[in-house]
This record gives structure tokens, sequence and C-alpha cells, in this order.
């Protein structure tokens, strides 16, 4: 054998490394690289950042890996992407960002992040997809099947519960196992259940208490124990404590390296037999796993076509927009007519991706003015005027210079046919790092905003953010918005598009956008103080909430308008044990081709725990012609119908009514109906000191209880109309207690079924 | 020294007794005794419930102790009671409870309970003062300093966190220390301190999984240790879980009797050694502690005046009614005039107390009914419908019979020149035992109210009700409501003399009332379910949430409408450290006598941790003749400023500025400025993962961690502009392990300061 000879398998190359090399394979070689032994022919694997595109730092990078990275197509980032609800185009974005790592000789690529959206503040919000875990999970799960499928790694993160930038290194998100699992895990295990992503990254955080980067539960017993998890856990870059407990608690390769400490404090774990030999080659085989998954394709690492990638990011900025309201039909523009006046910075320099790790150099840079200009050129006129400076400082803001852009901008938008504005938010206002303050446009833009709309009406509104942005003290006052989030680099062409009705729109909002900040479920828990953020609002994140507290939304959950419309018709369902498949007839009711989103909630009506009112548990994207019909069906498995059972530690259906809500978002139900199904028969298991009801509930238990009390005159008091219900929801180990009564505390622990 | 003589000191008696005759001394001997030691004279004490009146059952009351009880001076339940913001009244209602306890040779009154209305549906708010700790433990320290000045003692309950009904044995409250300590705990804290009540109930429930029964945390730590308690700690009747966990943790007595099973326990914990001696000895000699105080009262017992208590009970409820609404002053009724038709049962047939175990037997009881004839005797008619049935079943609510009763009503409404429609919920509504399912009023109730108001617009509402009822709907549609809550034996006669004038109202609402039920701070997180309920929404309690979220309310805590009004002004602040006196001249600017409760709101503008908008500091009461103008002064302690330090555990005034809100509601403020408090100066304590900024800002390691890293290339990166805030968010631990950082893990813990 030699050292080339990469035949061994990674169980044989194991039997071979020292110990100290087993120690090494687990950390860093340095900011991008895992570690090699070149003894054995095992090459140092490059990773890098960057869900929506690939960001690899050119060679002579900063220690902080924040330098700039080798060109690459930048998609739009995972905000506007879920914004389309279109696992396929997932898939094929998927796919190009495996083209583009593979051709790098990258290895595998930091991304998706599935964190929820739990408060509209969190920086990082653009990253991440959806307020609701089913959007998400399958969303990105499509993701990883598309990049995987070029022979490439993807990283799933950030595991878990990381919602936040404020204190993102040590908070505890302290929220119970329930909402933990109903919500802030579920993207996670959709994801590797459906697409086994190479690796999990953990995340900075702690959970409960524990760091994630430290947490056997979470990394072991429910990731690879539960969800079937193969691959390796790699640890967000710096979220190491103590490194040998992350090791015995599954965080098999620690990022970036910590220059040795890591390895030294391996080895000494090993040597003093606090961490066994076990657990070390354990995580060393999954680093092996991972290289000699990865060597086919840095052998062979492929091209691929800047120009087609470019066009796919033009395709998946056109799905990623939502066309919010639309009076009037005012858009699309007419083809022909008397001048549209472009107004604002970004239709010149577009914002079209946020700041920190996930910062790509595109390949190219399309803007909306220069599209624009392309579509109407010689049958409309288009002007411009930039109308502010997107980071300008708080005085000149408000200054003369800012005075002098404003009125510009109303003089080109007075004597337009129709002015698109393009607004949003400055970089400085969303990145990796922190969180917002605020959910406000900058104070400039939303002055600029009404004194165009007084000049001229007829004003189209075009926003650029990645986070979620305060609409309604100015969404009445124009005919039209258009919330086409970060766009990525074909972004501003794909606008144009969407504005000149060359393209339909077809994005829905995959999170509410709230009437006014205050109205979101973090107020008063969010960031938390001093190491911790209580999840109070549990199962209530995003539309769940809105809904549960009746509360009106400027935006809603799964929202969004099209050039046509779309008939809901035929609903059918079809019930096979706990699980249910629904038909539903859609008819493009309008004049032009469009896509509709079909969304399917589901409502838990006899549920003996809390539920939200109705949850998204299905969707599905149909294209029409005019006129044209097309039945679709969604697949609700039982995982639709169970909730959580925190009492007996499982996923549980209570069998009895569901009602299953069709609609075009989750306030636009179209179509109803329920059905009823068989459940799981799950009872509550018997204590000491359960109370008297759940015993005579018991199956298995109520005879002998009720034998012992009938006949005595504790029988007309428990079963009393008006106190029997109060003095059953006794424990029955406190009712031993009470003078005379017929069971003594002493045989009591014989009344349980064994 | 024979049986009788009583000279002995507590600790002298028990270095008499037998260690089976201390663990006897720990149980009841029956539902309401304590077990007596003849051979040394010691009695068996009786204690009684009911903390708005006597509850003493009859010789051979049942086992449940709900039968029947000897009569007594029924006052205004808690919820009544504390909306009259009237200390002196509350000392004077506990005089009399403490007289007629007294003179029925009961040694202890089982109450007041002090638990905050967590949600509008819990069943016992009735018995409970307020969403506002301050309030609620003000007035209850009046309370129990009136009860006990006649030498007989309270039992300050539920201990704590006891917020519900459902599942109230087992569930446990999960609950952060900041918002027990805030919320949960502060009205306990200000009863206990300002009023030394002679024992303390332990709740059924548990806290954060612990049951309060036997927690050395709650009973101990924080009740003895931290509050200075001196006095003996009870089980609610059957809280005791594990007993001799409970001995050990502070809680003294077991009520009712466990038929020996407590001692049996107690005896073999003590001989197996897993109790102390010292620890049964400390309980045992807080029975006799208590013994002690109560010899007096029992040698003596004294009597009663029961028409001067029925006389204060009216005193109370006129006090405890709230006016909320009065448009074009239709209240007072004129003294001379055409017909008032009173339409409803509840006018004659008085809802005035909650069920349960503070049901009282009253010694008297007044209906509205024949008050409003007495009052307008020859000079105005006064006819009367009953309406409704309080206890229809469903069928009947909407049957034949009910129809019929509404149209009498109608009939009697039309012909009349005002019309005084009693409504409220009927006793099966709320009581002890469980939790409402909404907050409406019964629908027929609602329906006779919608007919009443289409056959005579004049019509005022009057409510009895122990929690909120659902306002929304229908208050805009009557020109007055008068929330009489339920007013206890006189209350019918206070309602009387509040319409005629005779009297002027002057409660304010000690809860919100919100528009709707769904708006309310739990949704989501109550009941709970499998044996957990989440305090999700933090401190975030009553005013605190709608407030936060900027929601609309149907009535605003503090909100009550007198027949005069009252100005504001000269609002005068002095600093004292971190204590402030606020000095404000009220002046009665309307025409005829009547009392004002300044309220007394604070805000903590500069916090580094969240806070309410606004909080319930102080609060004084005033009555002024018209025309008649009072400085009032209220002082806010260093308390009033302070919040929870979670990382340090103790109370702390954060240095800066806090605005000073004086009003004649939560969301009437009249008057408003600010101050500057020197604050305490504490830092948060420094960890190994401190945040790079929290070690930058502690005054004894910044310099030398900032030594380490000027002048290393990490200086550039960490005080960048752009990246620095994020990278200093890095707990320094973290950073340790960065290639090439400055400082080592092992150096780190040098740099912590000693």
């Amino acid at each position: 054998m030699t050292d080339t000879d990469v035949t061994r398998t990674p169980a044989e190359l194991l039997a071979e490394l020292t110990v100290e090399e087993k120690a090494a394979l687990l950390d860093g070689s340095d900011f991008w690289h895992t570690e090699p032994v070149e003894r054995l022919g095992i090459p140092a694997l490059m990773v890098t950042d960057g869900p929506h595109g690939l960001r690899k730092q050119a060679e002579g990078g900063d220690h902080l890996g924040l330098a700039n990275s080798v060109p690459a197509t930048c998609f739009p980032p995972a905000a506007g992407l879920a914004s389309s609800w279109d696992v396929d185009l997932l898939r094929r974005v998927g796919e190009a960002l495996g083209r583009e790592t593979r051709a790098e000789s990258v290895s595998v690529l930091l991304g998706p992040g599935v964190n929820m959206k739990r408060s509209p503040l969190c920086g990082r919000n653009f990253e991440y997809f959806s307020e609701d875990p089913v959007l998400a999970g399958d969303l990105a799960a499509a993701l990883v099947e598309g990049v995987q499928s070029q022979g490439v790694g993807t990283s799933l993160k950030h595991f878990a519960a990381n919602n936040q930038e404020t204190q993102r290194m040590t908070v505890s998100a302290d929220v119970d196992e329930r909402t933990l699992r109903e919500i802030y895990l579920t993207a996670f295990e959709r994801v590797v259940t459906k697409a086994q992503p190479w690796t999990v990254m953990c995340s900075y955080n702690r959970i409960n208490g524990v760091y994630a980067s430290e947490d056997p539960w979470l990394l072991t017993d429910v990731l690879r124990g539960e969800w079937g998890f193969s691959g390796l856990v790699v640890s967000d870059w710096g979220a190491v404590n103590v490194r040998e407990d992350g090791v015995r608690a599954g965080l098999d390769l620690e990022m970036p390296s910590s220059s040795g400490a890591g390895t030294q404090r391996i080895l000494e774990a090993v040597s003093t037999g606090s961490l066994s030999t076990e657990d070390l080659d354990r995580a060393v085989l999954r680093v092996l796993e991972l290289v000699e998954k990865a060597r086919p394709a840095l052998a062979d690492p492929g091209t691929f076509d800047t120009d087609a990638h470019h066009a796919l990011a033009r395709e998946a900025a056109l799905q990623s927009a939502v066309l919010l309201r639309n009076e009037d039909r005012i858009l699309p523009l007419a083809a022909a007519g008397g001048t549209i006046a472009v107004v604002g910075e970004f239709a010149r320099t577009p914002r079209y991706q946020g700041a920190g790790s996930s910062q790509v150099n595109p390949t190219r840079l399309d803007d909306a003015l220069t599209a624009l200009r392309a579509q109407f050129d010689g049958s409309r006129d288009v002007t411009f005027a930039p109308g502010y400076v997107p980071e300008a400082d708080p005085d000149d803001a408000t200054g003369e210079a800012a005075r002098a852009l404003a009125a510009e901008a109303v003089d080109v938008a007075r004597t337009a046919d129709v002015v698109v504005l393009f607004l949003g938010l400055p970089a400085s206002y969303e990145s990796e790092g922190y969180d917002r303050e605020h959910t406000n446009l900058p104070p400039e833009q939303l002055d600029l905003l009404d004194a165009v709309v007084a000049a001229n009406p007829r004003t189209v509104v075009v926003l650029a953010n990645g986070s979620v942005v305060n609409l309604e003290p100015w969404q009445h006052t124009v005919p039209a918005v258009l919330e086409g989030w970060l766009g990525g680099q074909a972004g501003g062409a794909a606008v144009a598009d969407l504005l000149s009705g060359v393209a339909n729109p077809s994005g829905k909002l995959a999170e509410t956008v709230p009437v006014n900040y205050r109205d979101n479920p973090t107020v008063g828990n969010f960031p938390g103080e001093h190491g911790h953020v209580r999840y109070g609002e549990g199962l209530l994140i995003g539309y769940r909430w809105y809904d549960a507290h009746s509360l009106p939304v400027a935006a809603a959950f799964g929202h969004g308008l099209s050039y046509t419309t779309f008939g809901y018709s035929d609903l059918r369902v079809e019930t096979r044990g706990n699980s249910v498949d629904v038909h539903v007839t859609i008819t493009n009711t309008g004049d032009v081709a469009g896509s509709e989103v079909v969304q399917v909630y589901v409502a838990d009506v006899d549920a003996t725990v809390f539920r939200p009112d109705a949850e998204l548990k299905g969707f599905a994207r149909v294209t029409l012609e005019p006129g044209e019909s097309r039945e679709v069906a969604v697949e609700l498995d039982e995982r639709a119908f169970s909730f959580w059972h925190s009492a007996t530690g499982r996923w549980v259906v209570e069998g009895g009514e569901f009602g299953i809500r069709v609609g075009a978002s989750s306030r636009d139900v179209r179509l109803a109906t329920t059905v009823t199904l068989p459940g799981d028969g799950v009872s509550v298991p018997l204590q000491l000191d359960s109370e008297l009801e759940v015993w005579l509930q018991h199956p298995d238990a109520a005879a002998a209880v009720r034998e012992r009390i009938d006949g005595t005159p504790w029988a007309g008091m428990l079963f009393d109309p008006q106190h029997g219900a109060m003095m059953r929801a006794i424990p029955l180990l406190r009712l031993t207690r009470f003078p005379g009564f017929p069971i003594t505390e002493t045989e009591l622990p014989g009344l349980i079924p064994g």
C-alpha cells in the first residue's frame, strides 16, 4: 500500500491511525480545511460558507474568513427562495450550487440554515426560510438533495434553536420539549430524514442551559437515534466549549482550527480515560467517511456554465418576489404609454444579499433600472432619480443634500405616468452578528415615499429587504407593492420582468408581516437577558400567534397575488389510517398564465392539549394556462395530525375530528372539510400522584379503584354532580390522606397496572 | 406544674414532649383542628376558611369541610375589596373579621389569598385581589393587620404561583425566577414584611417541578431567610406530598388530619435519621408558638355587633363597585321622575360571593330591588321583571319559559323612564375547583340585554361577577355600566346607594378587562397540559401585557369613574438616594363630594434588561368636597425602581433615568416627569465564557485584556467599526481557540479579578 492508495475503507484507515492522528483529524487545519494525514493519503477537505452561493475565500484570507472570495453565482438568499414555495426550483438551485462547489474543489457547502424566524428582529432572518417548519424543512431538503446530487456535501445549520444574533454565543434558548419538537427541530428533522445531509452544523447557543455543541440528547439521541442521521456533526465556527464533552456528545469535527488546543484536550481526556476510545474512534470514523464521500468529486471537479446559472438565479428571483398589493391592476405596467419614473437608489445599486458569512462575490450583477430601460426601450420613457443614499448617516439623511435628492425625485415623479419607487433596508440594517432594533424602513425613505405619493399617487413600491419591514403605515397609500426580498445577482432583471408582465408573480409569503412590531409573539421574550431567552410563546410562532390572538396582520403568511386569478373546487379527502390524501381542483380563472401555491392547513378540533388554530401541513405549486384546470394532490401523513405528547415522550395522533383547510393563504381559506381519524389510543401513564380522574379513565386501573370507593360515604362526594369534578381532580395519593378514605397510601402502588 | 399551667414557654413545652407527641402535633386532629396535648395543657386550635367572612363549620360537618357553617358577616370577596384601592377600609374589614373569628373561638382565619390574576379564566379569581402585586400586597397586608389586631391569626395563601384551578393539585408552574420574584412572590413578600401573618399556607401545585409543600427554597430560604417570616407554614388542605420532605423544607403543619399517615412517616424518618431532630423540633416549636399566640383570645373570645359589621360590609361594597361608563351623566338616577324598571333576577336574588371553601353563611342579605324601592319610595315607581333564570340549563335558557321571561322584561323596560338591568355570572360559572372556559355572560342574558336596549336605550347595566366578563360586544350600546363585583351580604343595598347618588362611586379596576379573551397574555399558555403550565408571558401579566403589545382594552387597569371630576396639578418629586417622594395636588373639580385614587406608575427608561412599559408602584386615596384641593404624597422606595438581577441573584436599581407617571388609570396618565437615580453600580460577574465585550466593560478586568490585544493583528478586527461588535460578542474562551489569538485558554482564569 502507498500513501495515495485510496482503496482502503474508512474503517481500515481508522485502524492505521495513531491516537495523535485521530485527535488531530477532529480539528480543522486552518479556517476552511480539515486536517490531512499525508502518510495515509487522507486529504484535507475544503468547506466554505454560503447557502445561496459559494463563498470560497481566495488564498491568504484573513483569520476570520471575512475577506474577498472567488466569484460565484449569487442566488437569492433563503428569505427569497422560501417565498417561491417551489420544491423543484430549490432542487435546481441546489444542483447549480453543487456544480459550483465541485468545480472549486470544495467538498462541503455550509448550508442551508433552517432556523425558524421567531422574531422579525433576528439579524439573520434573510438567511432563514420561514416561520413554519414544514415549509422550511421541505424547501431546504430539496436544496440539500440538489447540492448533494453533484457529489459534494451540505451542512444543515444551525442545530438548533439559534434564532437570534444577540448573545448568540452564550444565550440559552429556554424552550419546552414539545415546542422544540413541533417547531424548532421539525425543519431539521425533515431535511435529515428526507435528504440525509453529509454534515450537520451545531449552533453556538445553549438549549435549556446545555451548549448545543455538547448536548448528547440533541446530537446523538435525537439526531442519530431518532432521525437516523449518518453523517458528521461539525461545530459552528468557534462553537466548541469543552472539547472532550463535545466529542462524547456527538460533535465530531471542530472548526476552524483550534491551533492544537482541541487536539490536546482530546488526547488528555483519552489518556485519563474521561473520553473513551470508542467515542474518539466513532468521531474519527465519521471524518474518514466524509473524506470517502468527497473523494470522487475532488478527483473530477468539472466546470459550470455561469450564464446558465445566472439565468437560473433570475428564475429563482422571479419566483421569490411576492406581489403584496395590486389595486386596479396597476401592474403589470402597460407595454406602451407615458413616462415611467424610476425612483430610488436601489433600482440602480441593488441590495441583493445579506451581510456576514453568507456574503457572495457575484459573477454578474443586474440592476432593475438598466433592465427596465431595456424592457421599455422605444416604447416608454424611463426616467430616474436616486431619491436617497442608502447608508446615509443620520445627519446627512435629513440634511440639505438629502432634501435635494428628494426634491429631484418628486420632480421626476410628478410628470410621469407611473412611478416605480424602490425602497428597502440598507445593508447595515440586517446582518449576521446582530439583531435589528426595529422593523421600519429608514426614515428618509419613508419621507421620500410620502413626498412621491403626494406628487403622483400612481406609485408602485418595490421592496428590497431580507427580513420583514413595517408596511402598515403606508401600504394603503399606494396602489401596488412588490416584495422583491434580496433577489440575488439577477434580482434586478427579475423585478423588471415582473413589473412589465414578462413574468407573472407567484411568490407567497413564508412569514407574516405584522401590523406593527408590538404585535409579534416575542415581545418581552426577545432577545432575553443575562444569558437566557424564554420561548414563552411556545408553539405560537408566526401565523400561529396572530391567529391565536385574532390579531389583524399587514400581510398574512402564505399571501401573494398574481396577474391572474385562481378558482378552488372539488375538495376531496381520502383517509387511510391516520393519513389523509387531499385532492383539490385549481382553475386559472384569469387571462394570463400563472402559478398558484395551494396550501393545506390542519386544525385539531378535539385535542386534549393546546393546539394552534391551524397549521400548514402540505402545499403544492401548480402552473396553469388561462382557463386550464388541474387536480392537485397533497398527501398528509400521520405526522401532519400528531403532536408531541410530553407525558409519553412520543408523537401521538389523538383520535377524533380534524379540520382540513385548503387556501391561497393562511387567512384566505377557500375550501374546508373535516376528517375523523382513529388515532393511536395512547393513555397518560399512571403515577401515584395522578388525579383520581386519570385513574378512573385508565382502561386497566379504573375498575379496581372504583370498586374500592363504591359503597363508601366517599362515593357520593366523589361522583357528586356539583363537587365531584373538583374532588376527582385530587391526586389519589392525596385522597388517601383524608380521614377514612377507603384506599390507603401503602396499598396504592399495587393498584398501578403492571 | 399541672396540665392547665400555661406559663411554660413554647421552648419549655418542646422539651417535655415525646417524639410521638411531637410528630402528632405536626398533623391536624380532624378537618379544622390542630392536635392537642392534654397532659401539657396544649389545646387544639381551630382554624377556618374564609378570607371575606368566617366559614366555621357546625359540629358534624362533612369530611371535606363543605357543609353548612355558622352565620358570619359576608364581606365582598377580594375581587371587590381590591377595587376599593383603600388600605384603611381593608384594615377595618380585617378588624371586623378578626372580631368574628375571635368570638367564635377560632384561632386562625384561612386567608387572604394574594395569588395574581394571571388568566381571566382562573376559577378562583374572585378570591384574589389583582393582576398587580403591589396593589394586592398592600391591600392584603392591611387586611392581615386588621385581623391580627384582634388577637387571632391569618393564613396568607396560596404560597405560591397557584394561579389556576385546572390540575391545581399537580401542575408545575414553570416560571423563571425573575418573573416569580417581580410578579408572583411580590404580594406575599409585601404582606409578610409589612404585616407578619401568623401563618402562611403553601399551595397545592409545583413550581418548576417542585411541590410548594416541599420546596426548601420557597418555604425557608425566601420566606424566612429573605423576608423574615417568623410564623408557621401550614399545608393547603391535602397539599402534603412526601410528609418528611415537607418538614425538612419548612412545611410545619399538615392539614387536615392525615389519620396518622403523616405522623407515622415523620416518626419513621426520624428513626432512620432521614429527618433530623432539629428539623422536627423547629416545626413543632412553630406549632407551640402559634398556640401561645392564640391563647389570650381563646381565654376571652368577646362578641361582635352584627349590625355594625353589616354596615361595614355595605361600606365595603360601596367602595368596591366600579363605575365603568356613564354617558350623559345618566347616573345617578334623579330623585324624582318617571318609572325605574329593574330587570334581572340578580336584583332580587343577589349573587354576592363565590363558591368553594370561601362560601360564607351570611348574617343578613340585602337585595338591590328592595333597597331601590326603599330609596325611591314615594318619589319614583320601581317596577321589576326577573328577565332570566340564573342557572337555567341550556335547553330552558332558550325555551318558551325563557322567552316569556324576556318578553315580560321588555314590556317592563319599554314603558319606563330608565332601566336598571342586573346581569352577571351564575354561581356555577366561577368557583374554586375549576376554571372558566370563556369570559362571556350567559347567552340568555346577552339576548335579554339586546332586547331591553332595543326597547329602551336608557338602560343602565349593573354587573355581578367575581371575575371579568367580556364587555366589548355590548358596552357601547348602553349609557352606563356599574361593575358591582360580588358585593357580599350588603352588596344589594350598596348598589342602590350608588345608583341613587346617596353614595358616589370611587372604585377602580384592579384588573384589566380585555377587548376579547384572545387578547389575554396566557393564550396558548393556560391551563397547561401534562402537568406543566408555562408562564410564557413572563413579567407581562395584565396591563403590562396590553401595554407592551399596544392592545386596546375594554376597560383599563385602574379605571373607574365618579359622579364628580378631579384635576391633577403640581407634580413634584424629591429624590433621596434611590428613593423618590412624589407629591401631587388633586382637586375636586365637580359638584359633589367624591374620592379619587391617585396612581403612580414607574417606567425604567434606560434599562439593560427588558422592563414593562410602566408598573404601578404606589397609590393613594383622597376624599374631597367640591372645589377642595389636597396634596397627596406617595413614597417610592428603592424597590419601586429595582428589578431582579438574575446574574447576581439580587434586587438592583440601575442608575439612570426613570419616568414617574401619575394618573387616574394605567391609561389615563395626567402628569409625568422623570428622575435620575444613582443606582447600585452592579456589574455582571465575569466567567470564562463571558463575551469579550463583557470583559472589556468590567472595571477590574478591562485593562489587562485590552493590553493583550492591542498591538496584535486582532486589535483591528475586534475594534473594527463594522465587524467589531459582532466579534466582541464572542466569549473570550472561544476567541482563545482561534489560531494566533493573543490570549491562551490556560491563562484565561488568571485574568478574572480575584
